[in-house]
């Protein structure tokens, strides 16, 4: 087995929610901090620090205002986020066809 | 999105080194500790660590034996493993196939 793909996966996206997260952004021009807050049933405080590590990691960028005077909040993939997706999502696609178990 | 896939992605197997670990074990009927050891580039811990949860799982069994006076100890998927596994993998590809950045 060519232990390569393994090593290279992305940790900063391997994370369950974070992919989650770089997946519904990667379908969307953006999305706002409620909307994927609902669609993945996630905590405020859960969702904040997984975009907090996406933000540092420069895979998204975060947009603040306001809307009917209440704190508006949209995230969105940059170029070099939508690049990590793409490339991870390549590799997780590597390791199936490599190690789909026979039937 | 259906955030369902991702919910349900086995947390123990999802882990980079664990995932490597079940994938070698896919593929053979049984691997010793050193030939993991070697071909995942992994330290004697860190290997050590890992097995003990997939076993905690129930997902490997563990056989320990002597090979010329030294201990030799050998891992293979028990039928809950490759079941676990294969679960994964599915999950996997669909996640693949719902969330492919369109290009």
């Amino acid at each position: 087995m060519n232990p390569e793909p393994f090593l290279q996966l992305d940790r900063v996206i391997h994370e369950k929610g974070r992919l989650a997260i770089m997946s519904m952004l990667a379908a969307s021009p953006e999305l706002s901090f409620i909307e994927m807050r609902d669609a993945l049933n996630m905590t405020d405080g859960n969702l904040t620090t997984h975009i907090r590590t996406l933000q540092e990691s420069g895979y998204i960028s975060i947009s603040k205002s306001y809307q009917n005077n209440r704190p508006h909040t949209t995230c969105s993939l940059t170029p070099s986020g939508k690049k990590a997706f793409t490339g991870y999502i390549n590799l997780l696609e590597q390791i199936i066809q490599q190690n789909k178990p026979k039937q």
